[in-house]
């Protein structure tokens, strides 16, 4: 099959081995795929993955044991745990915290930028047929982004810093907004910012920034927006940090004890109330669209995803 | 008055200008103060401090227009708010966050390495009289192991790791085994271990450290010791931070995403609880005692409390 594989460094193949049906897993057939800020962390290294990248997708189940799922539309949490009875996570239903668990194309196994891929039946949610393919690959990221509704109890009457004008930010603060918050997005690309505010979303400058604010949610992507989120957060405030940056942060704590600031890390969450926002229109992430390729065309399409003035590029396998 | 100065070094007079009764102040003659890890990092530049560093004491009030308090034996909370009504934290009764606070000897308000020292009458409890000076001293560090209890919630059957066996690592512990909890203290110091192994508390050398824990207590006072703590906590696990550690940490932070850990930066605490776990004897201190001097030989006593075999030494200013 085509697929794009990380070895090093990336490489297009036709003739990659599809993954072959396994016991309680489905095979996938991607119809369309999304690039994440991660996956140009996993070029620089992040997690050291080796294989075929990409976590955002939107397939057609080709073969499962499940005969209900079979032909139908899904999307897929990314996090498959060990399964083991055993497990606190995996029976805590938080296969993402399994510390033995596989996530697709960052750890252990075969990601989305192919023209196949496997994950568990459990994984797998179908899609309405309201919503098509170019909303529903929005799921996996905007579900990162409910993930902090479902970590912390933010009270609708507290300032909210969305800090990062990126893909992630942009969800977070649509997704907020969707939740009857007022939040502010901050950045440093005027132009992005622009098209954001078209959206009507409160944006701001990162320099303009005066006042503190309750709650900061760092999606910089960088080292360096924890310590800036640190400085813009009120004294008893909350930061949650989303960027998962590979760099170290050179950082004085005290703050964070003075001021006795909450730190709350958040990642993946559940897809069922993200791909719920995309199909009642509470959240349109359709405007964030900045591109489509082949994935034969991974090249320029990485290119466009690198370019900050871009916020989300899509892959499409076949 | 005898009062010891810092101004960018340490200088024992006998000479310095004693506080004047103000308004809504009370004029504090300190019968016994503890040197505390705060005190030692005054010395290497923390806050900027110049003045009369020292804010653990218990002391007698000798002046102020609140003739209930004069002559009675008392501890002070260590803020000292803004006071104004449109201050929010101060009409919250969190004058420790108020941003135009004083802190005893720490922050723009000389403190209780002296004779005499000004806080505002609000600040005073009076200690019980079954309360000895050498326990009473205790109660501002208490304090601020009881400020843990007070921002979150932890369960009971969780496991708990107490990083650091110094004094306020030792207290917390103490406080943690007195509230019903059953904490692992970990430190570097197989003195203090057995020292603290004999109080009852379950201790082990932190290189022996094998599995992870729900909660983790940093109190190491390094910014080594944050990086350590995140190594040590559980996915979906809470970090309290305490060491307000002026050096920098080298840090990645990824963790803290990919593992949704949570941090609370902690500091000072409310009196009342600790100084009542004081006097009902849940929690007792005094074992934590390793040197008793008057403020002359200050020398003497920083030194003994630099000394990693040593817990906590009291200063006696008359």
């Amino acid at each position: 099959m085509r697929a794009l594989t990380f070895n090093g460094s990336f490489q297009y193949r036709t003739d990659y081995q599809a993954p072959r049906l396994i016991p309680s897993e489905s095979l996938v057939r991607v119809r369309l795929a999304g690039i994440c800020g991660t996956d140009l962390e996993v070029a620089r290294g992040y997690m050291a993955f080796r294989g075929v990248p990409g976590h955002e997708f939107v397939g057609e189940v080709i073969d499962s044991a499940r005969q209900d799922l079979v032909g139908k539309r899904v999307v897929g949490e990314i996090n498959a745990g060990c399964g083991r009875a055993s497990c606190r996570w995996c029976a805590a239903s938080m296969q993402r915290h399994c510390p033995d668990r596989t996530v697709l194309g960052i750890l252990g196994r075969d990601g989305a930028f192919a023209d196949i891929l496997s994950l568990p039946d459990e994984n797998l949610i179908v899609v309405p047929d309201s919503v098509p393919d170019r909303l529903a690959v929005f799921t996996e990221p905007l579900a990162a982004a409910y993930e902090i509704f479902s970590q912390i109890h933010i009270p609708r009457d507290c300032s909210i810093l969305v800090l990062g004008d990126g893909r992630l930010g942009a969800l977070i603060a649509l997704a907020l907004t969707a939740e009857a918050y007022s939040p502010t997005l901050a950045g440093r690309h005027q132009e992005k910012l622009e098209r954001l505010g078209a959206l009507g979303l409160n944006t701001r400058l990162e320099t303009e920034l005066k006042s503190k604010f309750d709650y900061v949610v760092d999606c910089t992507g960088r080292g360096e927006g924890f310590r800036r989120a640190i400085g813009l957060v009120k004294p008893r405030g909350t930061i949650v940090l989303k960027s998962t940056a590979a760099a170290s942060a050179d950082l004085n704590l005290a703050p964070i004890v003075i001021d006795e600031i909450s730190i709350v890390g958040s990642r993946c969450g559940l897809f069922a109330p993200a791909l719920a926002a995309i199909a009642s229109g509470k959240v349109n992430p359709a405007p964030l669209i900045d591109g489509e390729f082949p994935l034969s065309e991974w090249d320029s399409a990485f290119e466009a995803a690198r370019q900050h003035s871009n916020f989300k590029i899509l892959l499409r396998p076949s």
